[in-house]
């Protein structure tokens, strides 16, 4: 108490000289001002001078962002004084389909073919539930019915290689790609809800306390209508899940209680709108900026292909942004909507990502959440490390990035499968420059790799593309233009 | 009080309802995560849905200055690969000093010429002073002095065409418009303390006692040693104004007690390097563009013209900000440093200005000070009405401008009074964005028309110097290129 004191006495004295001290300063002023000369010098530091303790530079960022649109505009106009117009929607409906070369629309086939194993994975499960197929049967025939189900776009692209187009081969593994993650969480829950149904006979307490008080309340519940294993195990379930906007199955999907018109309509126009932005922004900058970029890239000219990979990079990039905003807001809350599919965390705030780990589990919810659920705490759960667990995620994840590129390009290289594996030492250093210098230089790393990974890694496999398929004579060919 | 009560009883009853709806999906959550199926999925909104509420995009602050920082980097490699290495610092001596052309470096003397006219506004104010010379006759000869003085450079570099390089010519004129306010300042700051003076002989009341307040409290405080007309009129006090960071003169300049060794370095680098900077962005990057925006710009093609523009519009505006920190911040530190001057106010934050009327007011505040306290003020005082004296201020400044433009470019057009003028109108629109649409939409109106209108101007009158000192033949030639 009396230490308080004497520091109460200590602050009055302070107080008191502090007073006295700006009582002097402000007579001084008093007196300046006084005098006939109208005096308007006082003491102070610039603005910029760290003594000044001024931060307020929120004018900045309008600056920033009128740079950036002056920027945007600028090589808009260039790009249009230097190509002429070069987009034309009637090649993408060709593009898309498939080319003109082959025979039919082999891209559509393919698609419709997936239905197939669609077909198969529901019958095994069916088999499974009545008690038809015995369980590990069962497992092995979902294993080899996915495992078919993925190589065949790769053996029927390969061998028919003139018939496709690179759209319509890159559409057909996405959705070959999404299929596979489908029907593996569609197998694996009804193999779950199996166990736990089977769990009370085998004499499991632990199971069996909280399944019959699941049952209890599921009956209490009238109003709720949860669907209990084997009841979920029906067509219309099974088609439900295959369209919904999610990649992991649950039995009792959070379900709205109303299509709201407006959200559906502003959806719908973003998708168009978005996806035609998209594709004049390919041919009309990116097409012409990745032919350009070749020859330097070909003749190893560091300083030429730095500028032209910063020059890719940002078409790239707004591509990309689009493509992210197209896919992951305007069209899955599209489908969404749709089926009144309520759980719409498609997509984290990735952009305030502090390092690589935290962008990769927060853009993309869908392949995180699947991730989790399917391969990750399953590992754990059988007893393997959590180091082990994550890796076996990111080996899964860099297949399918390689899948996604090498088999439309047919061209084997492991660029992009090297892209995701150069994600580990990056996340490294990301982690230790957020930890050294602050989250914000970790946001900063985040974003540059974002920006300049992709044109990197698109560029190399165009290369390749074109040294594989037209061979040398082209690069030399556009030497001379 | 039972208004108040009734109220209570609202909420309490809301509370309860609001906590059992909570409880039901609560219990709804409890009995779904019991299910065997592990589910994930529960209703929410994309981030980007207005209904999520999610307003956290500080990450995209940092992609704006990684897209802005690479722009750049990319913007320069362009450059080099396009123009070669142009920067030459020899070539800056010659610019600086005069051309090699005429005899002798016209320049130097005429800058040196402008201490003549300083001498004589001393010589008249020491004789106001000791009553040799009468009142109104000293006015006259004081304004006669400085106009005397403002019209030197026009008339000898219009002469002397030859002998001038641009550089020299608008570093005399620059020179030239500070002294000009610098001399007005000194006059009138005297004739002030030499009316407060006189005044009490006149019966002044009011003037009187403070006159007289103000000699006690001078004599009282021995400590402050305050200055007193005409004790100031000295060679020493002179030259220290002239001198002097600051338009304004008094009697009495606040002072620092010691010189900051570091901080005078710091400056020291500073001035040095970003005078570099300049030079360098200068040679490589706005006489290449300016050079190839004449063809354009002759021909009225507003496409290509608006490319060339925006193109300009980058460097332009990095060699503006680049200026604006050398010359205010650096420049005007190190003189004051070194002078022990103790105001360093040479800038307010312009940057976060959210109109135009208050980007004049803040960016430039030796004049704006100037402005007000020798130009708005006497003239409010006088009797002329607000709306009068702040068109004087914008008319003397709108001169100014075009002095420092067109005299040393040697080309008699208005564009830069015009410039000038057009930010009336342009605070109006400003003005009125603000109000409608809020003040962040005037501050990017404020940086539209900075980094905009600069390389118009500059375009413009470029094109008429081309046009006025070389003809029409050197475009048909630029045109062959």
């Amino acid at each position: 108490m009396s230490s308080d004191n004497n520091n109460e006495g200590l602050r009055l004295r302070r107080t008191k000289s502090v007073s006295r001290a700006e009582d002097v300063v402000k007579e001084e002023q008093r007196v300046r001002r006084s005098q006939p000369d109208k005096p308007c010098h006082r003491p102070r530091d610039s603005l910029f001078s760290w003594s000044s303790g001024f931060t307020d530079f929120t004018g900045l960022v309008n600056w920033a962002v009128i740079l950036l649109f002056m920027g945007g505009l600028r090589l808009l106009l260039e790009n249009f004084i230097k190509y002429g117009i070069r987009i034309d929607p009637e090649q993408w409906l060709i593009v898309l389909t498939g080319s003109h070369e082959g025979p039919g629309h082999p891209s559509i086939y393919l698609f419709l073919y997936s239905g197939v194993h669609n077909g198969l994975c529901f019958m095994i499960e069916k088999g499974l539930a009545a008690n038809i197929i015995p369980d590990n049967i069962g497992v092995i025939a979902h294993v080899v019915n996915i495992c078919v189900m993925i190589t065949i776009p790769m053996i029927a692209i390969t061998l028919k290689s003139t018939g496709f187009s690179l759209m319509g081969a890159s559409f057909v593994c996405f959705i070959y790609s999404v299929m596979f993650l489908k029907l593996w969480s569609y197998a694996q829950v009804n193999y779950w809800c199996r166990k736990a149904k089977n769990a009370p006979a085998k004499g499991h307490v632990r199971r069996q306390s909280m399944s019959s008080e699941t049952e209890k309340i599921a009956n209490g519940h009238e109003n709720m209508r949860l669907v209990v294993y084997p009841d979920n195990v029906t067509v219309k379930d099974f088609i439900f899940f295959i369209w919904a906007p999610t990649l992991c199955y649950e039995l009792n999907f959070p379900r709205t209680d109303r299509i709201r018109k407006r959200f559906l309509l502003k959806r719908l126009i973003e998708v168009v709108v978005l996806f035609q932005l998209i594709a004049c922004l390919f041919q009309q900058w990116i097409i012409p900026s990745v032919k350009n970029s070749l020859i330097p890239f070909s003749n190893m000219d560091v300083m030429k292909a730095t500028e032209r990979l910063l020059k890719l990079s940002i078409p790239n990039h707004l591509v990309w942004l689009t493509w992210f905003y197209l896919m992951f807001h305007s069209f899955l809350n599209l489908v969404g909507e749709l089926l009144h599919f309520a759980d719409r965390n498609f997509y984290c705030d990735w952009w305030n990502a502090d390092n690589i780990d935290t962008f990769w589990r927060t853009w993309n919810m869908p392949v995180h959440r699947w991730a989790v659920r399917h391969l990750y705490i399953p590992l754990v759960e059988q007893g393997y490390g959590k180091t082990f667990a994550s890796t076996s995620v990111f080996f899964l994840s860099a297949f399918f990035h390689e899948y996604l590129v090498s088999v439309p390009l047919r061209t084997f290289k492991i660029w992009a499968f090297m892209g995701m594996m150069a994600q580990i030492p990056l996340s490294l250093v990301s982690r230790f420059v957020q930890n050294k210098l602050g989250a914000k230089w970790g946001n900063v790393i985040v974003w540059t790799s974002l920006i300049l990974g992709q044109p990197l890694c698109i560029m190399m496999y165009y290369h390749d593309y074109v040294i594989t398929h037209f061979g040398e004579a082209l690069i030399d060919s556009y030497a001379e233009v």
